[in-house]
């Protein structure tokens, strides 16, 4: 006997597994929504917590609460272990769940190329707790560079080293310029926060190598007159606590941020169909994958080509458009109608780089700076959940923007830093007088 | 040889230090504020943040932001370790700093009343840290409860027990209330967050036993009509995982938040003069300490009473007050005049409930209810430092007045709960097929 009511369950509350969840709320389906955070992270304004220009709850709102108009809709805090496929089974910790339509939006994380040992040191950004973790550790580098100045000690070069010249890497980088150039320029009596260092390093020949090379150009420009130092074709050999080794070269580092891998989530292995080298899963055309016709996955999880043979980048409007199709396929399947296969329609890239400085590519028309920076302004503010967040991100930002003032700059718990810690247990075996 | 700039150290940026370093930021001294943390924290919103109402950012500020126009203040970010008072240096971790004049205004953190075996069970409410851990429970007890339910598994009863009937029990007591009957109502399936219980327990026959006797019946009162259930005379007799023990009876328990013992910072100890039971250094009524006129300790580390005999509260306009005589006294000094003894102008006390529920006691007027509540809101948002942050506040909380939404719901850390934990390990041995 079939069920009445099909039952679907979205694994991740990401850009593509929400736009999958509002697009089917209205259908005759049943949804079940597991993530393992309680939110939805706006991911990209990520970069905005780490350099404390906006608090996590002006970035994030509850899973829950962005689906309490969806009756159909459950939302369950959990996290996903296993899939049996032949009994149509997600496996949580001690308990599972049957589905009849499983779509797995699982997403991606940063990866470490094989060199796990050098997450400690040089962090990355995907979750809140990453942003919030780079922003303590931006922070606390200038407090302890001051304290050790004003104990009259040498001083750690204050040296930012931001790998990886992708759209995260390049924010990043722009905007700790213009925090240690304007921000905290006045607030420190024994440093002078203008002497910050930032070094972008990218691997490639050129910065932002998904944008046209016009483009790539212009924002390396652009990076410069905001005072970072862009180093293409710089492969990192070695990352130890307070410094980046390039070869022979060693550069100490107050900071170390990693914006250079990215690695599907291990969920997607577990799906037992072939996988890509980052751990993406091959979908049909459809986004379903081979052999089970039930099951879809879709967001930086996929990968899946165009009709160039270009794979689609992990960007949201991917994944939005992704979880809009997959919805409309199962609607299709209830209907009793055929599945349509997936185009990605690409209505352009924007990629800022601080204020007022930014590049966007539209196909025919590429723009730089002011213009570019006010379209990816109202974009991204636009494509806030919810209103409220919406409303107080641009008064914080009109604020900052007027004012040069950020306000989330708190250090919350550790207050050590690795490579910083050498320093502090030597000076306990002899202590100092600082001259009165 | 004299020095030309007397050098003053102040330890502590809440409301004591801060008021003491911007008297003083005008005068002829050279001033060290060291912090452990980077941020001065407004306390009195700090259950707003418990609570999900407010970012940790909208009730905390860098302390070199707030004293950035003060060329003559430099701030530190260090533990100190130790005193010592006949060569008058501070000795933080592996450095020394001499002073001339010395405020000590460390404050004081929540106690267990000897039984330190709770804390892990029963958080207290002191630092942004401990409010986002108690959010982080909060929450965190609806999820697992839905989780739960989903499964088809008996509920954990949805009790949340708030130990301790002052203030700060109050609020956070009247706020739990609300968000269980208003704020959570429709976004969770398998659960009703109605049936939340909130239990308030105080040791002493009434709750607010600083306020008079009047008031306190009217807090009881409009926290009933909350929804909270108010046990006075009430002892707390034991703490476990999810219970709370009252002598032989036992309370399962979602949460338990403390809001009981006070203790003052372990360095009013270190001083080397007589301390209270709490551990508040006995000042003269300079404010000094004995023997050591160039010592001030002020704020909740200092005992002092009134003419009446009366212990002056740990609350910040006595700290604010003490900060404010503290630097006339040190000027007077400066200027070769005599000092001043401290005398605290009672302007009143404000404690709030709830949505427009409060008691306010101004000496001869006791008010209660929705004009108490009003005065409570503006008097804490005129008060909030930074005028960014209190142009925020406003609008959250004019927002979430109207909506009922609570913008700050994310839980971000760890996703387990202290005495739920045996639930999950139970659960992976034996594997259950929820209902499909």
């Amino acid at each position: 006997m079939e069920k009445i009511t099909p039952h679907v369950v979205i694994i991740g509350g990401g850009f593509g597994g929400l736009m999958a969840a509002r697009k089917l709320a209205r259908s005759p389906v049943r949804i079940t929504l597991i993530d393992r955070k309680n939110h939805h992270t706006f991911q990209p304004l990520l970069y905005q917590v780490a350099t404390a220009g906006l608090s996590p709850g002006e970035i994030a709102a509850p899973l829950r609460w962005i689906l309490r108009g969806c009756p159909n809709i459950q939302v369950l805090l959990a996290e996903v272990e296993d899939f049996d496929l032949s009994r149509r089974v997600v496996r949580l910790s001690g308990e599972e769940i049957p589905y009849d339509y499983l779509i797995v939006a699982a997403g991606a994380s940063h990866a470490y190329f094989g060199h796990d040992e050098w997450e400690p040191f040089a962090p990355g950004l995907k979750t809140i707790e990453d942003a919030l973790e780079l922003r303590r550790r931006i922070l606390l580098a200038y407090e302890l560079a001051e304290r050790r100045a004003a104990n009259g000690e040498e001083e750690l070069p204050l040296n930012f080293v931001v790998v990886g010249g992708g759209p995260t890497g390049v924010e990043l980088a722009g905007t700790l310029a213009e925090i240690a150039r304007r921000v905290l320029a006045n607030e420190f009596r024994s440093i002078d926060p203008k002497r910050t260092r930032i070094l972008l390093l990218e691997g490639g020949p050129r910065i932002l190598p998904a944008y046209p090379e016009d483009l790539s150009q212009s924002a390396a420009g652009q990076l410069q007159r905001l005072g970072v130092e862009v180093h293409t074709s710089t492969l990192v050999t070695g990352i130890e606590p307070a410094e980046v080794r390039i070869g022979e070269a060693r550069i100490p580092a107050a900071g170390i941020l990693w914006a250079a891998g990215v690695a599907a989530s291990p969920l997607g292995k577990k799906l037992g169909v072939p996988v890509d080298r980052a751990g993406r899963v091959l979908v049909n055309p459809d986004l379903s994958i081979a052999g089970h016709p039930e099951v879809f996955v879709i967001g930086d999880l996929a990968a899946l080509k165009d009709e160039h043979g270009k794979l689609l980048p992990g960007v949201a409007p991917v994944a939005m458009q992704e979880g809009t199709a997959t919805a409309r396929n199962i609607q299709r399947d209830l209907q009793r109608k055929p599945r349509q296969n997936f185009h990605y329609v690409d209505k352009g890239s924007l990629a800022t780089i601080g204020r007022a400085a930014a590049v966007a590519d539209f196909g025919k028309f590429h723009v730089s700076g002011f213009i570019a920076w006010l379209s990816w302004l109202f974009i991204h503010i636009f494509f806030l959940i919810g209103f409220r967040n919406r409303l107080i991100v641009l008064i914080q930002w009109a604020w900052s923007y007027f004012t040069y003032e950020r306000g989330a700059r708190l250090i919350t718990g550790d207050t050590r830093l690795p490579g910083w810690d050498d320093l502090e247990s030597t000076h306990s075996e002899r202590p100092k007088q600082r001259v009165g």
